[in-house]
């Protein structure tokens, strides 16, 4: 019976309480281990744009440059977007662009945002490593928004995560 | 020779001045119009992350409640998030959640999400649905990854936009 | 039949569309007007506290001073705080404390907040009238808890609207 | 003599340093310890809002859901919105509702609100548990106050504390 | 007679109500005009510090590039970091640096930050200005501190601002 | 050669990785030390303005108790505008005010205001104290700049710091 079945499902998201209410799940007992996360995303483009931010990351006109810097602050206010996460005070943040030219001719152009973050607490910084990712895929979009409406982002996932009982993960 | 090439492109990325360095678009002159944005997205899930979501619409353990709420309170911060995004305010923001079961024997199930932002001011607010659909479905998550951190987010993308100088546009 | 009962009340709700789903209600078309709201409401202690809330108010020690600015500052905070609310730019913020001594022997002594907020919008600022009146009293409350953890808030309300299509309200 | 009296009381309220003006306090040799503390409050309302409100906890129109996000995200925001919090990163919140149906002929309905909250610190989680409160009740307000703006919140207080050199507190 | 002066001085700060308690003033009645600001500062540094600014605008290290986006972040939250002043919708946000080399042997380096703002509102965007460059140089300072914390700030203060009831004001 | 000269510079500039792109530095191993930053500043102003600000302090219209409240609100929001700050749990904040009157004929009035941040924690709390002296400064700017918009801040620097592998400094 799907009432059943759905009863024994839901425990497993561990952000419901047994009655099915939404809660910030308690991490008072669990240790303070180093966390990382690693989690990636592109977008795509028209080759146009694309020879634009290639353009623009050796000179003037520096797209990645802040999109890098948005990625790092929106990380730290992950908390805040995201409901039921838990506040935690991350102590490293990494962001790397990688030009991905399309292999061959028609396929599409894109730049993959790849974000490592770390921290010494009681709950993983997944959502922190992708909530980077995310905006920083979102400030490239807005920066050649004029140019390229049609951007897509595409394949945003966590990559890797170690730390923490439930240990090493890896896509 | 890439280099003039290159000068010739950058202008078209109206959040870099004539020197190449980024600035918040001067918009002081634009009509205040009525501005409309539609953005989708979807994430990727199994099955049973897939049932778990169903179940939870109809009774308790509501993960898209939850995200359609991180959704509409992230796309009021979009200007705190974007770094040369003009802040403005918001008139209607509205997100609908499909559950999209994968068609076919293996296919992947997904939950799509759409958001319709609106204003009546001098920029457009593509970043806000934008935003808004990326926060909905990191939301989504967030809240599943316990079981099955193996999500990925697809097909980010505007679907639509309406007012302003550049007029209508649709994916 | 409580069914039907709650389909034809539900409709009343505006933060919820015709399927029963939250959303930032569309106000695109709403004339901009001036916007007026007063809030009221108290915080009762004990009278040591009460005493010491007055000598501050004269000089050293000025816990209204800074109940004030708390509360000024958290009503331009309020569409961060409340989901649907819309953001809106407040024209004005006023806040006023009264001590209240309890009128007979053993009746309790409280400070009430009263606060004014105005915009010109499409929108009320009754939310930001009463987010101003609660963080003015839990700001009162962090000051004074080390001597006085039993302090309790009452009777938070509007006391009157202004502006907008439904136009005056007086409690 | 009253300069006397105000002298002797000032320095019990340990916001405030020796010349009566605001800090925040030194909390840096308290030991890190487990803290808890429960905060509750209600909103009283018509009998339809009261039955509107229930009618959406079984099915759509989900205010308390909805409120329930609103308090929890408001209490990671406490010390941002109290002057002289200390920021702590909170370890688990949980907010439930009540609805309390008048007892007789002509009483008022209300909503419930109770939270509880906890961290691993060197400062209590009083400001965060009532912070939440307040703000869910006003959620609970914002939601319904198309249909009912006399709706006011009575009884906010703390109910209990533990942890910290002041140890167990309860009302 | 102090007391007097003190009175007769004080209605000049428009931040406080005829009873010298700090409000929002009320701006409601101003007309939507268009505002802008420039302010400017500078920060002095050591000669290497100021070499190492100096290489990463043209190539790597872009201290500048992150700082011009702090600055511009920085003045969109102006409303939150200031107690009294008004929200408003900044129309434009653009940073200058200019690198300053002591003319003379032994007179010291310098980066300066000048920043014009502009709305279109009822106040006006002296704020915004002023706490963009505050912020632009505190980034520089926090980039390049690991190799100079003797760096100061000086001369922080408005050029010029355009519009509203009080007009052009030029230092 | 520049070139060559520019890349042995650029490692000491610590928020830069090897290929000069902006990270959060990973802080992840050091030690969770006490950790104190006393930074200063100052903002001259006419005698009159100098004026209104001292008759305030004693009584009404009390400029630097609000500025205060800035000055300790900013400090916690330090992480949020240095886009590379690591976020940290404040233990301590001071702000003190000192009227600085000039000292001969035609030399200008200041108030200074000093700073002083507390953390346990893996970094050093320069930017948090240096944040908020500015903000406070700007504060003081805001409530006075109806009667004075020629006052400038001066000599915002780092006094001292203790605690981390790199110790004591003192200007």
């Amino acid at each position: 019976m799907s009432t059943d079945a759905a009863n024994s499902d839901t425990p497993a998201l561990t952000h419901f309480d047994t009655d099915g209410q939404a809660h910030m799940v308690d991490v008072g007992a669990k240790a303070e281990t180093r966390r990382v996360a690693v989690a990636t995303g592109r977008i795509l483009m028209l080759p146009d744009t694309f020879g634009m931010i290639r353009a623009g990351t050796a000179r003037k006109g520096d797209v990645l440059g802040i999109a890098r810097i948005a990625a790092i602050q929106a990380s730290k206010r992950t908390s805040e977007l995201i409901p039921l996460c838990h506040p935690l005070p991350l102590t490293r943040v990494a962001v790397e662009f990688a030009l991905e030219e399309g292999a061959q001719e028609g396929s599409e152009h894109a730049v993959r945002c790849t974000v490592t973050a770390e921290t010494v607490g009681r709950t993983g910084v997944e959502m922190e490593a992708l909530t980077a990712v995310n905006v920083g895929l979102l400030t490239i979009y807005d920066m050649c928004k004029a140019v390229d409406r049609g951007m897509r982002m595409e394949g945003i996932r966590l990559l890797e995560k170690l730390g923490g009982k439930s240990g090493h993960w890896q896509a």
